[in-house]
């Protein structure tokens, strides 16, 4: 059996063995509960430690800085109930965001928006990046959070968190005031770019381990000291109080050992797969006129290709070429779900997108693609979306 | 080296070797997002609905009324906020529960006293077991929800759910009122009881895999149709809208083969502990006098055994057990974090417990628990602990 072409890891991430390798000792002999204070529960402890340490680093802040979560989606949803919960007893507060972020945002503010908060969603450019000014224009006095994604999950698209912060940070100059928080989910980037939080200028970050070839079921809000956060999830008060619940041991080991791996060679694999990513553009350009791409070429995450194929319906193209053995998108996996049969991603992108929001394709590589699987991807695109 | 004594399975459970071969497809080969519509895809989705159908037909309930979380702390504030949060638009919603409930409901109660909820906690009677009466007498026509646990994790014992039942379904037909909704957490009780919906009279239970030899960071809210509820964490709509965040494939398979394993053998297994438990109770009685018992010894859960020691501090004693190998608890692992430097369910039960909240002691038995062991733990607390 010839084995598949899986082209969609910004969708879910195998788990690389030597992080399986790192978390099994605490799926068997070692697994005590950290919060119990004898032998077992502090060898535990001493584990979750460990990984908060290691993954601090990455991230050039304070172990305690970070709250281990279940998920980025549970992440992102600390950073924006967390903060609105805290202020919304003193004015209704504001939040800045953009119209292409993750489900695990714009579900939450749309829910928000139910109950007092109020939202602004600034609209990318049809190049699918944000343009910093507007986002100047959006903030208010009353502006708790912006969330801005570090790169998008549908198009790839890298956001100028730098210049965002410097327009923050002048705002709260000018205005004498200590709001607004920025959040970034860097869940789809964290395998190709730096996540310093000084380099980036941000104060919350979520990140998700299934994205960097770490296990399902763990994520984490590394979240400044000083943001002020009301948990999700009260209980046994864990993860300095704000979020309870006997920590997944295992799973956060795993983390911080695929962080570590993925942090390691992203300059590499960054390389790498820019070159594939240059020679399936240029490949599936060419196949006709009707393919187009979707989002800025530059910047870009490298794993990211895009496309549009007018007149096919994106869902059935997927499952055509399932039963040729390559995987990949119609939308975000996290909006299958959702009552839009459409990507709102593409929708965003102006007219070009609005007419290619149902017929558009995601394929993202990772660690196993090689220009083999393309070709074979290029030639089924070729003989059974175009030419039937 | 001689092998450690760990009595403290209340805190956690190791990984039965079973249900981790279970899992470790889904942690290699098999890793697809469900949400994917392609083969990798899928196979995750079937997976997670076979764990659902199987933990079902346990709970005597449909596949789809499980609500996958990350822990039995998520779904205990799940069934908490989802059922205030439904209603507190209409009214003041009136939430009755017991003094001794795991601090997943009990911290998220004390929160939401500040935001406009009314709480009534029913004092437990001197044997740590409410009494039905007071709970009919807490009712009242803004009462959505009673949340009783099945079993208390500190003393075992085991709350009269049929008849608190049968009293919220009185209440419901004479005052012409679809509330309130009765809630249990059975974490600590699955690996003994039966857990049929219909037999105990519930709308909701909360269960945790790693109280049931499962991995740690799954859980469930299992919420009968009909329940309203609105979710903690918004995003990609997985689990019916009601917790999103892509579904830990592994962690979920696993908790279901956990709960398999772990009903099929609990009759077996609640009599081979319910001898130890008696034997171990019968022997540290008789150590000296200085020793008693906290909680019911009947209605009780066949692996807990809790004594007061007069006079001890408890954290010094189970340090100073650690040193001989031994392992248990002062407390719930779940309180050692809050501010509390005592426990608040000895101390809940009346004045003999107030007496001993801060030198009591917690041994919990589970499958690898035998005699010796006892034995051993038995002659340390009366060298170490008692005649010193």
């Amino acid at each position: 059996m010839q084995s598949r072409v899986f082209l969609d890891y910004a969708s879910t991430t195998p788990l690389d063995p030597k992080v399986l390798k790192a978390m099994l000792p605490f799926m068997a002999a070692d697994f005590g509960n950290p919060s119990a204070i004898y032998n077992e529960g502090l060898k535990a402890k001493n584990a979750v430690r460990e990984a908060r340490t290691s993954i601090a680093r990455h991230l050039n802040i304070r172990p305690e800085e970070i709250i281990f979560t279940a998920s980025g989606t549970e992440a992102d949803n600390l950073a924006i109930a967390g903060v609105v919960n805290a202020w919304k007893k003193s004015f209704i507060p504001h939040i800045v965001t953009t119209n292409i972020e993750h489900p695990g945002i714009l579900e939450l503010c749309k829910h928000f928006e139910k109950e007092e908060v109020e939202v602004t969603y600034v609209p990318v450019e049809e190049n699918g990046i944000v343009d910093p000014q507007k986002i100047k224009q959006a903030l208010k006095p009353t502006t708790v959070l912006v969330s801005v994604m570090y790169a998008n999950n549908e198009i790839g698209t890298i956001q100028p968190l730098r210049e965002i912060s410097r327009i923050i940070q002048e705002f709260k100059k000018t205005q004498y005031v200590a709001l607004p928080y920025f959040h970034t989910d860097a869940s789809q980037a964290a395998n190709y770019v730096d996540l310093s939080f000084q380099k980036l200028g941000v104060d919350m970050m979520t990140l998700d381990a299934s994205k960097i070839y770490g296990p399902k079921g763990v994520g984490f809000l590394a979240s400044k000291r000083g943001v002020s956060l009301v948990p999700l999830i009260f209980g046994g008060g864990q993860e300095r109080g704000l979020r309870s619940g006997t920590e997944n041991v295992p799973g956060i080991v795993g983390m911080a050992k695929a962080l570590d791996i993925t942090q390691s060679i992203k300059e590499k694999e960054s390389k790498r797969l820019r070159n594939l990513q240059q020679y399936f553009f240029d490949g599936v350009i060419k196949i006709s006129p009707r393919v187009s791409s979707n989002g800025d070429l530059e910047k870009r995450l490298p794993n990211n290709v895009n496309i549009c194929i007018d007149g096919i319906d994106s869902e059935f193209a997927v499952i055509k070429l399932d039963t040729e053995g390559i995987s990949c998108s119609s939308a975000s996996s996290c909006i299958n779900l959702s009552e839009e049969p459409y990507s709102y991603v593409i929708d965003a992108l102006g007219k070009s997108g609005r007419a290619c929001r149902s017929s558009s394709l995601r394929f993202t590589f990772g660690r196993a693609t090689k220009k083999q699987d393309l070709n074979l991807t290029l030639l089924k695109i070729k003989t059974i979306l175009i030419t039937q």
